[in-house]
């Protein structure tokens, strides 16, 4: 999986042999098993994950009921930017779909690699404004669009997802029951 | 409102002599009128907007109807990162809801200044994490909530914004009919 962390992020920029090093050294590689809790509601964190392999799950419990809130997959960063950048308590858990593997960033190693080669702060500053950009769409999404039509959304930008998780899981990230999701994809298969 | 803006970023970190010249050469402060379109949906950008005062409305069309996805006031950034990252056009416009004055920051003449003065890198990465908390808090509110929750939340947190902007437009932004928010007020005020 080294080698696969290392792929990612040389498709960003060419690494020289001490950055790649001290890149293994600073952010190690966890293995998670299906059902595992990468971060868990209620704790403060300094942790990034980097996903190299699977599928994480956000989501929190409001009024005893589960509800989902996003997937990250391969190439995806999962993080609670409120706890990283204020010390709260993160309001959500984020837990695996699939078994994952994720290079774990803490952000005080983060700062101490790029004290070390400052060319990265600037390609992580992009990055982080390109996770904002898709965050943007997302919301907007939700507030413009019928739960029908975000699942045509998903269906067309992440069919690979609608495979991958459980249709409760689906449904609760539209904001649907699974009863109206079921209707919804009966909907579509009859167009 | 050079005083103003200096003071602003003074309130992150303290600024040398040479850094605030720079800053004020670099990112010109422009003065909008109520209605003005500070960016047009379908435009490519390379520009942040940074609200010394004011009221800016981000907003898309959806099969005719205007949509409103966001506001946003004093000391807060209106970008589109998904243009300004990839280079495609805006998918939404941002309009002023009330007089207007904000600092422009073009990202050229961003990175030209970090390379000039390279702690700026860290604190712009901080600052866009932070965006991405809050804009990662308002999609969860998004999902998990219902319109009168979210009102409720718009009430305890932003409240100022309820007077400031009309009420369709409030209403648009959660989802519902101008009609429905009207109810929502109605039951809440009963309580």
């Amino acid at each position: 999986m080294e080698r696969r962390f290392i792929e990612y992020i040389s498709s960003f920029t060419t690494l020289s042999k001490e950055e790649e090093e001290l890149m293994l050294e600073s952010y190690p590689i966890k293995q998670f098993r299906k059902g595992d809790c990468v971060l868990e509601e209620g704790t403060i964190t300094q942790d990034t994950f980097l996903i190299l392999e699977g599928c994480i799950r956000r989501h929190c419990t409001v009024d005893g009921v589960d509800k989902t809130t996003g997937f990250f997959t391969e190439g995806e960063a999962v993080a609670e930017f409120e706890s990283l950048s204020f010390n709260k308590p993160t309001t959500h858990s984020y837990s695996c779909v699939e078994d994952t593997v994720a290079v774990v960033v803490n952000s005080e190693k983060e700062k101490a690699f790029y004290k070390r080669f400052p060319r990265f702060e600037e390609l992580a500053r992009m990055e982080t404004e390109k996770m904002l950009g898709k965050n943007q769409e997302q919301l907007s999404n939700f507030i413009t669009k019928s739960p029908e039509e975000r699942y045509k959304h998903l269906l067309t930008n992440k069919p690979e997802l609608l495979q991958r998780v459980p249709q409760h899981q689906i449904a609760s990230y539209l904001g649907v029951t699974p009863e109206s999701l079921s209707r919804i994809r009966k909907r579509i298969s009859k167009k």
